[in-house]
This record gives structure tokens, sequence and C-alpha cells, in this order.
């Protein structure tokens, strides 16, 4: 079958062997599927992975050990925990020392004409949820881990700081839930897109020193050191800064104000896909704004090419 | 009088000004002081201060505009708020914006023969508490923060990273809280301090792979990159790192693992007085082990020249 694959390099290959179920899984062909960064830092060695690239997509069950699954539109959840260790009991497969992790650690991704996962993965996708909405629920998902996390009180003053994929996608999510936040980046086309969501935006150029330590809480999702920075001059004595994007800090990143300052720094990575779902349900989620471009999958060396650019969003892959 | 001086260089001089008290303001005669690391920071350049250094003491009140005060044994909260704004009104005078710090920022500290604090800083020390545990009361309620800040469950499992002064202080509080810990450094003479207290201790070079990921909560006191590169190690996903010491983090420290492992990073500084006060009433914190050496207020240069000796926990000054 056709796949896209990174085995040191890139490559969209014709002949990958199509994988056959297990006891409680079901084989799934993907409809549209979306390009992440984390696929792209993939291949600069990001995991060390090597095998079928991709984890966002929405699909049609095509065989299950589940015959209630079969012929569903499905999304699901990109962890595959042991389902014996204290993380799984607690639900948190996505912690799981032994998990595997779809296109990004020991599994195969979706980036081909079939794949697999754990019936118990898959969330069924309502009827009047589009592909194209649909297809953003895990980097949807993975905004909303936020509030899995803390709390946002009704007063507290937010800041998202980076205005890519990430950012954008934790603002669909903060103007649907009525929180205080205004969304800063550097590039107004983009901050454009959450003032369509109804957001409050800000151009990095435009913060004046009269707001540095008066956030109470900060998203970081710029993916910089300088970002990671910027978030710490802007949160409050004791406040929280959300760090979403994994940096590689540079020389000199200094966490000397973390003490000082008695700040929460928060890693949040992946999130559960039932409350976006709701969301997607109601028809709340919009997500014109972040598809740059769909592509025929045959074209995904294209799509890849195409997500390196500034002036993209997202691509999607159209099989 | 007698002071020691950082003013671009250590030193002891016998002129300087005695200071007067102003509205709401107490003079105090130290009978007891404390060398701590922010000191030997600053004799580096550390707040860019300059002025009368010193921290950690107990005196007794000469004058003050609260008669209720003269004559009485006390110790005192460092930082002077300005009363006026919202961390203030919390009373979290540590992280007022305009606050001063005694000894550390723009208000002259405690090493020389009288110094000034406000009343309202001031806490009279039980007779039953000799001089020798008042003294060690600041560091040990930047101890105590810990517990201002993060809730440790009672079956939470704990590490201390670090069996310096920041360290030892923390073991010496926890020894009497029923916290399940383990007190990891690198030195067996300065673990036995904690043994002396009744907890449990390691050698750095003793923790196994398999203790890797396993601690709910990691306290990070060795003030070094590669500390906090351990203590990331040794936290479990969804863990609490509390980070006691300010750090300048060099070329590679790498922040991935925080947002992978969603771990809660926390800063902690400075903590109240009244609670570590309670237990010094009852007896309860021995500072014996923690005294390296007292030293006459006259030989306080060559008390930071000790400071400096990695076998040194405190040195005191006894004026």
């Amino acid at each position: 079958m056709k796949a896209v694959v990174f085995d040191n390099e890139l490559k969209f290959v014709e002949d990958y062997k199509k994988p056959e179920i297990k006891a409680g899984e079901s084989l799934i062909k993907p409809t549209l599927l979306g390009i992440c960064n984390t696929d792209e830092e993939i291949t600069k060695g990001y995991m060390g992975y090597v095998g079928v690239l991709g984890h966002e997509f929405v699909g049609v069950v095509e065989e299950s050990t589940d015959k209630n699954l079969i012929g569903k539109r499905v999304v699901g959840g990109i962890n595959l925990g042991c389902k014996s260790c204290p993380e799984c009991y607690q639900g948190l497969e996505r912690h799981c020392k032994n998990r595997q992790t779809l296109g990004i650690y020991k599994k195969d991704g979706c980036f081909s004409e079939f794949f697999t996962l754990p019936n118990s993965n898959l969330l069924i996708v309502p009827d009047s949820v589009p592909d194209e909405v649909a297809v953003f629920i895990e980097p949807l998902a993975a905004a909303y881990e936020i509030l899995e996390q803390i709390q946002i009180k009704p007063k507290d003053k937010v800041a998202i700081l980076g205005d890519g994929k990430l950012g954008l996608s934790i603002s669909a999510i903060f103007s649907n839930l009525n929180i205080d936040y205004v969304h800063i980046g550097k590039h107004d086309n983009k901050l454009e897109i959450t003032r369509k969501f109804g957001g409050k935006t800000k151009l990095l150029s435009e913060i004046k020193e009269n707001e540095f330590k008066t956030y109470d809480i900060v998203i970081e999702a710029t993916g910089s050191v300088g970002g990671f920075e910027t978030s710490l001059s802007l949160v409050r004595p004791r406040g929280i800064l959300v760090l979403k994007s994994t940096i590689a800090a540079k020389e000199g990143l200094n966490l000397a104000s973390v003490v000082i300052d008695e700040i929460t720094v928060i890693g949040s990575r992946c999130g559960q896909f039932e409350p976006v779902l709701r969301l997607m349900e109601k028809g709340k989620i919009n997500t014109k704004p972040l598809i740059t471009k769909i592509l025929p999958f045959d074209e995904a060396i294209k799509g890849f090419e195409l997500n390196r650019s500034k002036e993209t969003i997202k691509i999607l892959l159209k099989p």
C-alpha cells in the first residue's frame, strides 16, 4: 500500500506492507489527514523514530474485532498504553512508560492507505461533524489538555504566546470557554484568525513594560527559547506558565526568575478527545481559517515542503 | 559602627553610620548572625547590591516606635513591602514589586552593630528557643515555603536532591512532618545529619535506573544544572519538581521532558516564620549538626572564607 515513511529520509512509498489487526484492534482507512510540526521534527531525528509518519486523522473502520465499529467514521487517541501499569489504570495511557504512539514511537502512523489502532482508542464522529473539522481533534485536544491540568479562574488574565498551529489551536478552544485571554504573536495575518474566533490579539511589538509580570497565566506556544523568556517576563509572581512546546534551550536560559517569583511552570502535551468532540458536535469549532491547503495524499512530500513555510498553518492530505 | 559591607569588594568597616528608626520601625542589636550562600552570591554581583550584607539574625530590640518590643529578643521577615499593592494586601510582601530585602536589595542588612526593620516584620522569640536555634529561622522558613505552595500527600514518594545548607534545611523541616522522603546527595558526612534527624538518605551514586521517573515530588536544592537534570530524571510523569535554588542554565538545558512528561516545575523562595517558630518552641529543631563554626563578629571576613569550603554547612557570627 502507499505510505509516507521516514527511514533516515522522508519517502513516499508504494509497496508498504498492509497491516493486520490483532485482538481488540481495528483497521482504519483514513479519509483526511493533518501534517503536524511533530511530523516535521521526526524527519530531523526527534524520538529516533523510523516508520510510517502521521497521527492526525479521521477515517472509516474497514475491519475490526468489534463489529459495531465496522463502517463507522472515527477519530482516535494516539497513545497505546500497556493497560497494566498505574498510569494506564488511571486512564493516563499517554503517560504509560511502555506506551507506543501512533507515528511517533514504535507504532506505524496514519499516513498510509490503512493503519491499525486498538478499538478502545476510537471515538465515533457524529454525522454533523465534517472531516475538515474532525481531523483537527488531536491538536485541539492537546490545547484542551491545559484545562485538565490547571484551573483557569473566571477573572484570570491569560496570554497565549505564539501564533502558529499550536497557539491558534489553543485560541480555538479558549474562545469557546469565555476565558479572558489575549493572543500575542508576530504575524497579524495569523492573529486575524483569533479575531475571527472572537478573541483579543496583540502584536509582540505592542507589549508595553507595564504589562510585564501582570498575567496570571501565560501559555507558551512559540517553540523558541525567546518565547519562553518572554513568557517568564509576562507572568506575575506566583503565576503559571504552561509550556506547550518542547524547547531545547540554548546557552543562557536562566531559571532564576522561576525561583525568585515562585512561578509554576507546567508542561502540557496530549489531551483527551471527548470535550473537543462535544464542541465540534455543537458546531462551535471553525477550522476553515486554519486550513492553508488540502493536497491529494499522493502529494504528501509536497505537503511537508509547504508545512515548512512560515505562511502555512495546516496542510491536510486527502487520500 | 562596625559593619560587613559589600561595595564592589567585601569589607569589614569600623565607621559605618548607625541607622535611625523611622515611623513603625525598630532598631535591633543582633546577638547571633548566619552567613547564607546568597551573601556569597552578592559578593559576586548578584542583585547588583551594594551595602551592609546579611539577612539571617536573632537580636534584641534596642529602640522602637512600639514600646512593647523594646528589650525583646526577636527574629524578623527580610522583605519590606510597599503595603499598598495587591501582593502586600495578600500578605505576600515577599512578592511586592517595590519591595526592599534586608541585605539583598535596597536595604542595609544585619551584619552590623545595629540595623532597622519595620515592627510588623518582627516576631518575638520564646525564651525556650536558644539563639543557636532561632538564628536558623529564615533558611528553615524558606524550606517550609514548599508546604505553602504544594500539597505533599501522605503516601507521596519524595526526594530532596542536594546535601548543602538548603537541602539540609528542608530535611530538618520534612523530618518533623512525617513525610516519606529520601535525601540524596554526594557527601555521606552531610547526609549523616539527615540520618540524625531521622530521615532516609542515599548517595547519588546509589541511584538505580529503576528509580527513574518514580518520585511524586523532587526538591531540587543543588544549585547546579546537573542537579536540575537529575531531578527531572527522578520525577514521575505529571509529578512535581520544586526548584529551590536559582540556577543559571548552561548550554544544553533541555526542557522537552517537562512537556513530554507534563512535569510541574515550581519555583520556591522565602517563607513565613510562624510555622518554623512553632516547631522551634516545641524543641523539634536541632540545629547543632548544622553549625560548622561560631566566629566572633570581628572575624566576619574569615567567616566568608570558611563559607566557601565544601566542608562547611553553616558559619555563625557572634557580635
